[in-house]
């Protein structure tokens, strides 16, 4: 049982009314707290706000909505920013710079700053009553379920928990924080070693699955510790820091494969590993430019064992490639051998494996260690429909 | 009347019985010729074979198939090409360093050699008999119209002609050659001022059009003129050079939109213009994200004004934004400035211009004079259509 920490969800009609769209993650004492935000260069006001304020590496609260970016919406959305966290910390009594703000939704429109302000009073008193699951549901967008994921981990006898959420589904590509997920903890832990192994929880996770290669301008992953759960202090290379860094790797890569799969649109889910790169640098530009090629896509889409596409777009991934050692599978079955078609019964074999649900390609380079895995799924008629009517 | 040209088609049964696959264009005497490859490191073996030729700067025949890339295809692939070429030779009376061979199609597969040497003799007895239209029309693959140019010039009261074709519609991205395509004229020009111009042509047309950011194996684009029209040589620097330099833009041009016009699935033609960045490649980078981006092609197929994922998209090119001086166009209606919405009824105006068939979307970025023009299309439920059973 998670200790020390409230959540609140409701209804603000932020773009239209019928769903809870404004939620509250609250913790009884200020946490510890790491963030990795969107690199892209045009940032949503409340990114800007809360960047600033995760210097302290402090976080009591994080407010987030759902409807509407309050991204391009210039000085005016960075005033609805701090406003909507004035408002929030003097119903909660906590200093405003404790609070994180989080919005997703439609770009390039203000915040209905009456609604959304109106709201805050019934949402602090909501707290407590709100699940996980309100609070993962409350976040989506285009999302089709909400993603949750928990894990339990112990220190000599004394438990603690790890419990997250998290929203995509489009606009999800690597080494762009990636979407909206918020992770709580009551393990006690310090902030150096919170970020740095929830950074790199991060890059294993929401940084090696893309949907359509779109990044958002919202994108915030958000950790915070409070430290309820009185376990011993959990210090850098100890096996208790070992034990919730992989636990923390679960909570996330369960997400993150949860927003692949939820992609927009998405039919399947498929893992590209790149074996054989001159590095894994150039091992991950290669597996993103199998991942994100529209061509690779839609033939997953429609099933074809088009091995042909997967080595085109391996040839202009900018990474060094010789053609003629190329191997590829699809699971266990090898489609292609020195750059040419495998043959035997190859073309049915790996026909029947793109009929599933769930497969795993592998490119072999042959060129040295350089080895990379991207989580993506296919380009669908949904993907279109979605998109097309996506404000509407 | 473009001189010393003829062309061919016949029906080789490459893929599928039912069309003319098979192509030839053949001048009289050699011509004087340049030609730009796609940059994949992946390369189809004619590719392979046709740029180790064009170093001499002579061509006299060449040989196109569609249906079958043979790329991916290894050293067979490469036998194949020679022989095929060799055979072509033979039956042409021509030394075999003068043929060009490309191929265009499925990936991976043999080529059916039988059927396609069997089909050179009658192709060449074909010579004289297939038009310009005839031409691009063999060369199709998920082309739905076969695209052809032509313009006429004079010098000194002494006509020529600028004749080309080309083919699509997928897989075209700039900086890769992107497609294939063949001009001839019959003007008379030397080899380091054609490829000279050639190349530039190429830049500003083929360079600059992209339907889904994939680029193929096979791309060529290759130019040959004969000198049959006995104009006066057409030297650097002199204005029968401008006039031909300005023609041959136009004939490339007009092919590339075509390309766009017809890109898979494609409802809507739009030109992405980048204005005011800190330089003319760093306009053509957020181009460039912006006409490839999945999020924003979409919105352009559901004709929703969303310039809120524009800005998105040029925000993660990469290049240098300030999010506070963008300002974007859809044709002349301004959506937005200092970084957002306009206001007005700027949204009731550009969703009109949303549901032209053609439109133009101008990003000012206020931060240099960098410039750069990109043609691109929607992404619509119908490439994804083409895109998913391409092989069966």
């Amino acid at each position: 049982m998670l200790k020390g920490f409230k959540f609140a969800a409701v209804e603000a009609a932020i773009k239209k009314p019928g769903r809870k769209d404004l939620a509250l993650i609250f913790s009884d004492t200020p946490a510890v707290a790491a963030a990795v935000f969107t690199t892209n260069k045009v940032k949503a006001a409340p990114v800007l706000l809360s960047q600033a304020r995760i210097g302290s590496n402090k976080c009591q609260a994080l407010l987030v909505n759902s409807g509407n970016a309050n991204a391009c919406t210039g000085k005016q959305g960075l005033v609805d920013a701090q406003e909507s966290s004035r408002v929030l910390a003097g119903k909660l009594g906590i200093d405003e710079e404790l609070i994180q703000v989080c919005s997703t939704g439609v770009i390039g429109v203000p915040l209905p700053m009456e609604r959304f302000v109106n709201a805050i009073p019934p949402l602090v008193d909501n707290l407590g009553k709100a699940s996980l699951d309100d609070l993962a549901a409350a976040i989506m967008t285009t999302d089709t379920f909400p993603k949750t994921s928990i894990r339990k981990g112990s220190i000599n006898g004394v438990d603690y928990t790890i419990a997250g959420v998290a929203k995509g589904a489009g606009m999800i590509m690597p080494d762009m924080a990636t979407m909206l997920s918020f992770i709580v903890t009551d393990a006690v832990i310090e902030a150096p070693l919170l970020q740095d192994i929830f950074k790199k929880a991060v890059q294993r996770s929401f940084n090696a699955i893309t949907v359509d290669g779109d990044t958002s301008t919202n994108d915030t992953c958000l950790i915070m510790a409070n430290g309820a759960a009185k376990t011993a202090v959990i210090t850098a290379e100890s096996d208790a820091a070992t034990e919730f860094a992989r636990l923390l790797d679960e909570v996330l890569l369960d997400l993150a494969r949860q927003i692949v799969k939820d992609g927009e649109g998405a039919s399947k889910f498929v893992e590209i590993k790149i074996k054989g790169a001159a590095s894994d640098s150039e091992a991950k530009q290669a597996a993103l430019a199998v991942a994100n090629s529209s061509l690779v896509k839609t033939a997953f889409y429609g099933q074809d064992a088009n091995w042909g596409r997967i080595f085109a777009a391996v040839g202009y991934s900018g990474v060094q490639v010789d053609p003629d050692r190329l191997a590829l599978w699809f699971d266990e079955v090898q489609m292609a051998k020195d750059g040419i078609f495998a043959g035997g019964d190859a073309e049915e074999q790996g026909s029947k494996v793109l009929q599933k649900k769930e497969f795993c390609v592998t490119v072999e380079l042959g060129l040295g260690a350089g080895f990379a895995t991207i989580f993506t799924c296919d380009l669908s008629h949904e993907y279109v429909s979605i998109n097309a009517d996506y404000r509407t």
